[in-house]
């Protein structure tokens, strides 16, 4: 079981794969993808689309996690939002991967026990889980990574 | 120069396919897609993404034509159909399509003479066009074939 974690935008779009294995959960790869502003949106959309392809194949990924979205105040960036989604469906479904959406609050008190924790005590429980993590510049990838922990986890539940 | 024009949906996604040639303007192909309720969601959005490819190859499409959207009432249905747009922006891309997006009174406008054109009077300017043209039972298709003929004449308008 493989776990990509995606925090989904046109800006910066954070990754985090993991696995459990004998109980214990590896962090494989974490990061952040910047979609260059100067290319056109349907670029972008494929730049989106390949990159995380190659991560799918190239990790073996067995589940997608994401994020459940809420309408913000730009309601043109939540459509935009939705084009990255789609194209995550689209390689969910020609990978065979197994999708599962949280809420936010989910995700925080899947990792924190509580649902209304702040970004830095979501981060803090990160760098306790993985000591030798190196801090990005970017919350995106720690907001990846949590989502994808959370997508490991609920699944280990369920099954 | 041939344009697909999709007036894309969950439920129905109505397309055209029209062509200009010698100054006269063909109708190729034209109706709806009907995504199965039953199917999962990253089901339909592969169902779509495959289903539009094949149209684009087989009639060698160059353009592709959508309608700018508004935010409704719904706001998890403005971004599903965001999802469904992210897929037609990845198929601009991979196909070489020179994508265009108009507002719904540009798409009037440019078929009626009047930006506030009711469905039916767009719909009487068609049958005008295409005489032996088959009334479809829903509006999808219509509407998709307004979009490609304002991209074919917006177009033509440019070069």
């Amino acid at each position: 079981m493989r776990v990509l974690g995606i925090d989904p935008g046109f800006s910066f779009t954070g990754y985090a794969v993991v696995a459990q294995e004998h109980n214990k959960t590896y962090l494989i790869d974490f990061g952040y993808l910047k979609l260059p502003q100067s290319r056109s949106l349907q670029e972008r959309v494929a730049i989106f689309h390949d990159q995380l392809e190659h991560k799918i194949k190239s990790y073996q990924i067995t589940h997608l996690a994401i994020e459940t979205p809420f309408l913000g105040k730009n309601a043109q960036n939540f459509l935009k939002l939705g084009y990255l989604r789609g194209i995550l469906y689209l390689l969910s479904h020609k990978n065979n991967l197994i999708l599962s959406e949280f809420a936010p609050t989910q995700i925080k008190q899947s990792l924190t026990g509580f649902g209304g924790a702040s970004k830095e005590q979501v981060a803090r429980i990160l760098f306790q889980l993985f000591p030798t993590l190196v801090k990005p510049d970017k919350y995106d990838a720690t907001d990846a990574l949590a989502i994808s922990l959370c997508g490991l986890w609920q699944r280990k539940q369920l099954f």
